[in-house]
Parts: C-alpha cells; sequence; structure tokens
C-alpha cells in the first residue's frame, strides 16, 4: 500500500515521528505537502463529506482510511510498519510511551512560547526564560528519567526491550530535537540518561534512518514549529 | 472483573473522564486514593519490578494489567464498558476524537497558569490573561466548533451518531468545566455550539450519570488542578 502523509512542508514537527517510522521500515509513501504544497493539508480537513474529519495535520490516507493525531496514526500504522509488538497488551504499552511523548513535545514547544503562539518569541522573553528553566529543572529530568527507567526495566536496549518499536523513533527524535535547541544545556544533562542516549546512537546508525537523515527527504531544523534555538533559552 | 482507579482525591482533574466511563456502565470499580489516601498513587508509580511503570495518573489497574495515559485507558476499557463501537476504524476513530479532547485540557490549564506551574497563579495575572483572550478568541473556536461539525456530520445525537461512547461523556465534562471556569464567556459562546450542548444535556440525563453527579462520588469543582474560576479571566 502506498501511504500518503499531509503534514506542513517545511518542518518537521509532529509529522517528523510518522516520517522516521515510515523510513525505518522502508515503507511506499508521499509527503504529499511537499510534492504539492500546503494547501492540500486545508483542502483535506475542509474535504466535504468526509466521515472523520481530521482536527490537524499530521494525517495519514491509506487508501479511504483518514486517520489523525500523530500517536493515533502510529498506532495504526506500527503492526503494519513491523514496528510494534504483535501482542496487545505490549502494543497498548508502547501507545502509552508514545502518548507521554507527545506530552512532552508540548512541553518543549511551550518553552519558547509560553503564553501564546500569537506573539514573537520577542514579545514573550521574560516568560520564555522563566518556562525554559522550570522545564529544565523538573520537567526534562521527570521525562527524560522516566525514559531512562523504562529502559532498565525493559533490559534494553529498546524501551520494550530487544525489537525496535516506532515509541524508540519517536525518543531518538525527542533527544535531536533536544539537541538542536538547547545544545549547551542537552550536553550537561545527556550524561544523567546513558540508556536513552545509547538508544539515539543506535537508532542513528540503522542504515534506512542514516540514509534518510542524509537525504533531503529529511527536514533542517528551523525556527518554525516545536523545535527552535533561541540563544537566551540555553542558559 | 473490578477495576481500580488511581488518581488524586481531591480534584476532577484528568481522572473525571475515566470516572464518567465508569459511571455510566455500572461498572464495579474502586477509587483507590480516594478510600486510601493519595500516597498510594506514587506507591504504584514506584512498585518495584513493574513492566510497564506509569508516568503520572490517572491510572489503571485491572488485575495484574496497570495500564496509564487517559485516553490510552479509555481506548483499554471503552469495548469492556460499552462504550466503543466493535469495528476497528470506528474504535480508532473515537480515540482519535479522545485525544483531540487531550489537547484541549492541556490548554484549557494552560489559561490560568501559562509560564509555568512553579508560580502561583497571582504572580502569572497579565500572561493569563493574554491566553485566555487568545483562547477564547482562537481556540475554544477552533476545537468546539470542530466538535459541532463532528455531529453535524455523524447525523447525531453522539459523536460517533447514534451510540453514546466514552468520548461523548469527555465532551460533556469539557463544557462542565468551561461553564464553571469561564461563567460568563462560556454563556455567550454557547449559542454557537447547539448541537454540542444538546449533548452535553442529552449526558446529563442518563440515569447513572444523573445519579453520580448528585452523589458523594463527583468531587466538586474547586481552585486546583485543570478547571479552575479566575474572575479577571472571565473578561
Amino acid at each position: 500500500m502506498r501511504y500518503e502523509l499531509y503534514y506542513w512542508s517545511e518542518i518537521q514537527g509532529r509529522g517528523e515521528f510518522i516520517r522516521l517510522a515510515l523510513e525505518e521500515a522502508g515503507a511506499d509513501y508521499i509527503d504529499v505537502a511537499r510534492k504539492r504544497g500546503d494547501g492540500v493539508i486545508d483542502q483535506l480537513i475542509e474535504r466535504k463529506g468526509e466521515k472523520h474529519p481530521p482536527f490537524a495535520a499530521p494525517i495519514l490516507k491509506a487508501g479511504k482510511r483518514v486517520i489523525a493525531q500523530t500517536a493515533n496514526i502510529l498506532l495504526w500504522l506500527g503492526p503494519r510498519l513491523g514496528l510494534a509488538p504483535k501482542n496487545e497488551a505490549e502494543r497498548l504499552w508502547v501507545h502509552q510511551l508514545q502518548l507521554t511523548i507527545t506530552d512532552l513535545v508540548v512541553e518543549i514547544h511551550d518553552t519558547h512560547h509560553p503564553v501564546t503562539s500569537w506573539l514573537y518569541f520577542e514579545e514573550q522573553i521574560p516568560s520564555a526564560k522563566r518556562r525554559t528553566k522550570d522545564f529544565w529543572r523538573y520537567r526534562v529530568p521527570k521525562f527524560l528519567g522516566y525514559f531512562e527507567k523504562v529502559l532498565t526495566r525493559s533490559g534494553g536496549p529498546w524501551l520494550t526491550g530487544r525489537r525496535l518499536t516506532y515509541a524508540d523513533l519517536s525518543l531518538f527524535q525527542i533527544v535531536e530535537g533536544l539537541r538542536y535547541g538547547f545544545p549547551k544545556r542537552m550536553k550537561r544533562f545527556e550524561k544523567k540518561i546513558p540508556k536513552v542516549i545509547a538508544l539515539r546512537d543506535r537508532v542513528a546508525k540503522r542504515p534506512r534512518i542514516a540514509a534518510y537523515l542524509a537525504s533531503e527527504r529529511r527536514i533542517p531544523f528551523s525556527q518554525w514549529g516545536i523545535w527552535r534555538y533561541y540563544k537566551p533559552l540555553d542558559g
């Protein structure tokens, strides 16, 4: 089956969690907006008669199916791409981990835009600094410490043990994004989460992921979307 | 099966989405922290040897299973309580709606604590006012307008058509919470979403829900957790 991914063409954003899964599996897919422009996203959202109208991108079209919400797309795609366990309880567990990553992604975004997305970063610097301070003091240790614990319990090298799942690819992306947004802070923090970093390194070396990261299909990090670098926040 | 819900004993919070589903189904459950104190939550989170350690409450114990993340708990519970469709595609669709409610809940919380949860509301009033303004100008119309559209597409009276699901109960809770937190703003807004309000009324009249709401099991709204009333934010 050829999958169609609908996501903004100029950012990694939430779409990247889907792209990484499709790439690791060597799936046949089109990144539709990169081919035909971002207008296709709203066209799909507004499409008349769609029984399951999406709220927002990312959206996956698979035949007649239209699925939205990042973690929900991965829940459906995972087994089809060989990136989820067979057993139902384990499958829900991977989904649970993905939902915790989803929560973390919101908090990462809000470091640079805590007050509102309708103001520029430059209009909310003091609030962004305060939010970022608490994010690194309390939230990063809680979230990444949690994934370190999960890797200890699973016996590694992956979150569920010996088989790679889409949640591992997403955790890789979290590390990459934090390194981009907060290079100094992340450098200091990484020694506390050796298992998470080892997982990141292992993902980066997988042949299909390495090829993807080196290709033009991987959109560079930028100053848009979730992952941004603002010097005042890297303390 | 007797279900055990682990959630903070003094707030509705995210646990309420689970409580409403258990109550509507007339399920046999214990609200564990209300019986034995909030300490049980951390005990469960820190329990040695747990293969699927939760990140945070709410947590559902069902026999030996330990499941966390509100939407994930409902994904698992829904079919067991008769509150989810039988068909896999429809079941994922209800989950997708629940994940959109999850996103909305974060935004509701952040109206009163946009900068950080480690400051009091009183220390971030100007930011909270700005956030709340944009929330009511852009986000409430987008989210609740979306659910109004879903109800139009489904033909009603429920989000998926003729059968009640857990997502309907959650949407009821969203309306109740917005009425509590922003009575004036919500009153003005409600005429734009007649189908959502009709759904809310229909849920409130279901015998088990009505009995629950009138009982001591329903924790009152307060100034803690997601749902709070601050006069300066109700413009």
